[in-house]
């Protein structure tokens, strides 16, 4: 093993994710390979190639949007922390997770209803505008789903919670509403998912939008 | 989509994994399935059922290491939030991270090493004992067995960091420097992991240590 710079190692990744997506017969659209080489980068797991799904011009429409330096709200601290300061300040967007707030604890505290409901019911609260990166909870899309029906908008979702219980039901039915509203979305359908990947879709579109693709641009050291 | 609580869901969850797990004709030593099923809830990917390698008596060892308190130290911000509070609090273990330390950047700044390597070296001059958990850098682990040649002994390494340069190779070594060692160590052999992963194998060892592998035990609300 020699040494080699962390850019080094990034650039050689993602030309071995690249040659073996073709040798797969993967070939996702050009405005979408970013996304999909960045989630197998972060998993090493080339399902996502084939599970990540993208709403019309979700791409152009998620990197417009952070151009304007709109707010990105997480479900989980560790999306968060998996988000690249570098990255957001390129543009100003700010990352916020109402997970661990005081009235999200005392919100949930009977039990009728999740963390990760109430925090996504507080951002709508907070943000008239704000893009979604959910990574872990189920119960986060459909609270989406139910504040839409009350006519909140958000700006964009990232869904791509991970597990076994209400999961591919909740992806399948944010989809949808993404796709009836005109919402942009980008989705990991099925069972897999996670922090990492929610963390990986929002970086790469960071990246995107900050002319930062290639590594040497981001200032690793 | 029914409401069901977290601790309903972690449950279902965990019955849907040990079925599955049954049928795929896998059948973990039981001391290793709680770590190998909370893996799988945080990924949804079985592969991880064939490639996490414990050394003998892994998780007795390190659920007696976590009992004294040890501090735990991560190689990436992420895998530091992803650690349970509330599981961390039973026995006083602390999480540290130095991947944002002052002195990491000042130290990699040259661009000569990474700062991952750099970060393990400021934990290993800070605690003469430690559980260092790895999710994400190859080059931590190779810090980990430079540091070990120098005489530093970490007390227990979880070794699952991701990707497709020197990752594989940098576990396998690790992995033998365990054995020869006889450091207690869990890894996810190959290409996959991460901080989802790494997070994961360390809340089921605290978990483990502190009798909450029941999720009505852990306070959910």
């Amino acid at each position: 093993m020699k040494h080699t710079t962390p850019s080094d190692i990034e650039r050689t990744s993602m030309e071995i994710i690249s040659a073996e997506l073709e040798a797969r017969g993967i070939d996702p659209p050009p405005e979408n390979a970013p996304i999909v080489r960045r989630v197998i980068h972060a998993t090493a797991d080339f399902d996502y190639a084939r599970s990540l799904t993208f709403t019309p011009c979700a791409v152009e429409r998620f990197t417009a949007l952070l151009k304007t330096g709109i707010p990105i709200v997480t479900d989980t601290n560790m999306a968060k922390a998996g988000i690249s300061s570098a990255a957001l300040s390129r543009w100003g967007n700010e990352v916020f997770c109402f997970m661990s707030d005081p009235e999200t604890a005392r919100a949930a505290a009977d039990g009728k209803t999740t963390r990760a409901s109430v925090s996504m019911q507080l951002a709508a609260r907070r943000f008239p505008n704000a893009l979604f990166v959910i990574g872990n909870a189920p119960t986060a899309l459909m609270a989406l789903s139910a504040l839409a029906a009350q006519g909140y908008r958000p700006a964009g979702i990232v869904g791509v919670p991970v597990g076994f219980v209400n999961v591919v039901e909740s992806k399948e039915e944010t989809l949808k509403l993404c796709q009836s509203l005109e919402i942009p979305g980008i989705f990991a359908m099925g069972r897999k998912g996670g922090s990492t990947v929610a963390a990986a879709i929002c970086n790469a579109l960071l990246y995107t939008a900050s002319d930062m693709l290639d590594p040497s641009r981001r200032g690793w050291h």
